[in-house]
């Protein structure tokens, strides 16, 4: 078995258009082929503050499949720590064996979250999308505008955190890294009434946007909510969306946004009836769209397989070179 | 993070009074101490007639914990690989930083099911059983009997398994290594009829010991069924017994051998009742006694804590060595 860490893995793997290709695929998969895929099992460590998630998928016919392990400890940041970390492990599907453990600490959860948003805007929000707004300023903030950046004509982002001297440096950073303008707004109201487009980041356990700000055209990618203490969107939101896009029903329904909104959840759809052509998520300008996102095991069994592959083949390509 | 080979694992760790004496501690743990242990996760690849299965606990005030997948891909037999595999990832409890991967392949999990057999003989069986039944005759039919002798005085074994190549081998390898007299027996009921105690370690999805073989002062222990497909005792057996202990009374009414005896399950009391001493296991020599055993994940957050400790330590000899 063999053991990447973090260093190896960021050599093979950025955030772009192929690694959002392949979580469309990882969606279709799960409509379209057979798949396992267990219920999250969680780990609490209430006395630090701790949790750890797992999650795998295994897909039909595919020649491994991951389990993953995220940990989300909230007193992290006072000991100087990040609170997320994490590895994969990679298994032999015919076998059983374990061929990779991928010690990425979190980060490849981190990449497969961002381009599930990515496909989320792709379907969801209108094509000539050029406003996007955010709503926290963590690492998903930047990862899920970086996401954006990628499939919709993003030029201008209006941006809302809880602490302002983090906005700023949010806008600071995303200015210079993608070469966009950014505003920082004072509530989160500002965002949602100039936005074409928003990103919902944050692990906020109280909904934040409500139905009235809701204009015509308006897309929301909901990404923070994952665990049962956990909303982002009043249900007068979830009421005035036209289509409501999740990708796991079962998992919104428990974790996300349909737990709070649970009389609509007869006419949400999942995101993999959409990528797979069976549905259609936006169908006018005039829409407003919602999807919801809670992580689900076949993105991770997605990204550690191609993160596995593009490891071999970097190692071989050294190899040659170490032969020449 | 770290990460350990079954090479060195098998340097630091082996069936031993000690080991016996940690599991102990993990199943009182499991009443004394508050314990987080969600239930098992399985990832079915049907496909390949595998499974995944996913085992963790945390114990309060611990300073690690681990997660545990351990697989069994009943095809492999015939690809030339032993059917489980599996490995253990310690966990740090303040920081969710994995603290190591113990590619074990699956052997820590088969000696803390052995050492758990053990824990079960020494409180379900008569002081001087000198006279244990194996059915079975795979790799738990070797470490269970190991594990009692470990714990009763032990003179000699009769053992059944349906394949009798298998069971004649089991003989010849178990007379070398444990220096005991072993008979190889035509049938269940032989076994049953001669021995103090029994263990069970098969896969039977059909029950094959009977209630009316019972007799005074017997022992069982089954540890074969762990899956709801699975089942060694009849229900007329777990009738018979004066006293039924299970591991988790949860995992045996859903895994384990209370599934077909869901009567009994109220009388049935927990390992950990017993060890801690708030409850008796057996009270006399007449008593038909039973032990169910699962598998749960405090056992594997113990071996785990328990190896990497004595790595370290190994390791730290190694270096001192070194620099003399």
């Amino acid at each position: 078995m063999r053991l990447f860490e973090r260093k190896d893995i960021e050599k093979v793997i950025r955030l772009d258009t192929d690694l959002i290709k392949k979580m469309e695929t990882a969606f279709t998969s799960l409509v379209e082929k057979e798949t396992t895929m267990p219920p999250i099992m969680r780990v609490d460590v209430p006395d630090h503050n701790g949790e750890v998630d797992i999650k795998s998928a295994y897909i039909k016919g595919e020649d491994s499949f991951a389990v993953k392990l995220s940990s989300g400890f909230f007193n992290n940041p006072a000991l100087g720590l990040p609170s997320a970390n994490g590895l994969m492990i990679l298994i032999n599907s015919l076998t059983g064996e374990p061929l990779a453990v991928l010690a990425d600490e979190g980060r490849l959860t981190d990449l497969r979250t961002a381009a599930a948003g990515a496909v989320a805007a792709q379907y969801g929000s209108r094509e000539n999308s050029r406003i996007a707004g955010i709503l926290g300023t963590g690492s998903q903030a930047r990862l899920q505008l970086q996401a954006l950046t990628l499939v919709r004509p993003i030029e201008q982002v209006f941006v809302y955190g809880r602490k302002r001297e983090k906005a700023l440096e949010y806008k600071q950073e995303m200015e210079q890294e993608l070469g966009l303008q950014l505003t920082v707004c004072d509530s989160v109201q500002q965002v949602v009434g100039q936005s074409d487009l928003i990103v919902t980041t944050t692990p906020s356990k109280e909904p934040f946007i409500y139905g009235d700000w809701m204009r015509p055209g308006l897309h929301i990618t909901a990404m923070g909510s994952d665990a049962e203490h956990k909303q982002e969107l009043d249900a007068s939101v979830m009421e005035k969306a036209d289509v409501i896009v999740c990708d796991v029903k079962a998992q919104s329904v428990r974790l996300g946004e349909l737990r709070s909104s649970l009389k609509e959840q007869d006419r949400a759809i999942e995101l993999g009836e959409v990528t797979s052509g069976r549905q259609l998520f936006r169908q006018s300008d005039k829409e407003i769209t919602i999807c919801d996102l809670t992580g689900t095991g076949v993105q991770d069994t997605a990204i550690a397989r191609h993160v596995y592959h593009r490891l071999l083949a970097w190692e071989g390509v050294t190899d040659e070179r170490r032969e020449v």
